[in-house]
């Protein structure tokens, strides 16, 4: 997907609030946000949103001094989802189908995304596990035709998207129909709240799991960043789940078979896909709906 | 009032909206854009608000060529205030104290503003003029202030904001205690959707009412950039009277008593002034908070 006249405003807003976050001093945030500032008129659109998100998080960390402007965050994500880790368990144990329960939670937490708001707000991660037992998910077909994938698969990568989101991955993970190995790839450096190694770990995901970084500090999943290990999963792995909006900005044209998993909580994105803010989606890149050609937003 | 970092995303959605209202071709609006952000990065955030306005939409006017990129909401805007004025008249009428009443409604008229939102929506001004039965003004005692200056007025100068809003300030004009000569002070030329001579005609403002063009394209009221004649109005008129944020922004500290009629619609002022997103305020120049000094919002 490319970039958007109408993600600038709002990179320019994740910016900031990420530097607020890490710098106090008013004249060093201005200088900052002026470089991003310089930085963003200078952007090719014909990139994706997470090519810029890359370029931009760069820069705050740079002038912030801060390598993982969003640890605070993370851990508090992190530890918000583990203290009702053991009543997802038990609730996606006692439903029907297990299976496609686990999924809706992993979905529920995928709202756990600093890109789209960077204030710590427990009651929006409430109110989407909530939301659980009443949301429908767009192109529910993929749920089976996953399952039936998973049944045979000898090899499953999971690619991760925000930290604490990575607690219900955990929980997905345990209700997964077959066996295969698993690798879950993290962030190979930190990039908003996306989870990275250390993340995932914190959210109990290791022993039989295989925590893979990709090798890359952008969001989402730019292919030609990643490492080649990364790349070798992504080509050999007979089964790919992806987590949230970034990896399906980047991967939805990637040409193999990929199960995304998401909420949609942006409206360029849900205006170029046809989807509408707060709509859950379980889609393939092959059933997923193509991006609007010239569809500015108005 | 000086900018805040907050308002550098606001300014170059607000620039976006009105390209995307006025400028067609995207790759165009892209090179507009990026003159936006490049002008950004320079400001010098000891300045006001809308002295940023003014540049970045003297930038929108000149890539969009089009001299009021605003035109058709502004006809908008008025033409649905126009519809209503006549229940609102009789409603001021049967009140207990009409001056007062009127004051809630030219308030209520106050939502009618681009600067904040770009998309028409008939129902924020149906919603803000129903709010007026409930709605509480905020230092209310400033009412009975203004009405005994009225009442020894010989001049009073009344700074508009919106279009569109112009047709309840009419309406207060017509409520308004006392005998005086009335000023009705207007852009010097179109910025953002404020008001402007001919707008101000077409809400049936003039006759005995005296239109005058403050001689700037900024908005709110910057007393460098107006005419000769406005300042003389400004420091000689017995009493005035300023609508909304801008006004508030650009005048509370010029040292003069300002009776100031506005709402909310900005975080970044509330946070500073102290006052929350939609708060309706009558207030002076004297009882008006003070901008908190060093305040980041974070």
């Amino acid at each position: 997907m490319r970039t958007y006249l109408e993600c600038m405003p709002c990179f320019i807003r994740q910016a900031l609030e990420a530097m607020r976050e890490n710098i106090s001093d008013e004249a060093k945030t201005l200088e900052a946000l002026k470089k991003v500032l310089l930085s963003a008129a200078k952007f090719d659109t014909r990139k994706s949103p997470p090519e810029m998100g890359r370029i931009i998080h760069r820069i705050v960390r740079r002038e912030s001094g801060c390598d993982d402007p969003y640890a605070n965050i993370k851990k508090h994500s992190i530890a918000e989802a583990l203290k009702v880790a053991d009543r997802v368990r038990d609730a996606v144990k006692k439903s029907k189908d297990p299976f496609r329960e686990a999924i809706k939670y992993s979905i529920a937490g995928n709202i756990l995304d600093y890109a789209i708001i960077s204030k710590r707000d427990e009651y929006r991660l409430w109110d989407s596990l909530r939301a659980v037992e009443s949301a429908t998910l767009l192109h529910d077909s993929a749920v089976e035709k996953l399952r039936e994938r998973l049944n045979k698969a000898e090899s499953v990568l999971f690619i991760a998207d925000n930290a604490g989101e990575t607690v219900f991955d955990r929980i997905l993970i345990e209700n997964l129909p077959g066996t295969y190995k698993i690798f879950y790839a993290v962030k190979g450096a930190p990039v908003i709240n996306d989870a990275t190694a250390s993340d995932a770990e914190a959210s109990g995901i290791g022993g039989e799991i295989m925590v893979v970084a990709n090798g890359s500090d952008a969001p989402g999943t730019i292919l030609k960043l990643c490492s080649r290990e990364f790349k070798k999963l992504f080509r050999e792995c007979d089964v790919i789940i992806a987590k949230g909006q970034a990896n399906f900005e980047t991967l939805n044209e990637a040409g193999r078979e990929t199960f995304f998993l998401l909420q949609i909580k942006c409206p360029v994105i849900g205006k170029n896909y046809g989807y509408r803010v707060g709509d859950w989606i379980v889609t393939t890149a092959q059933s997923g709906k193509k991006e609007k050609k010239n569809s500015g937003i108005k």
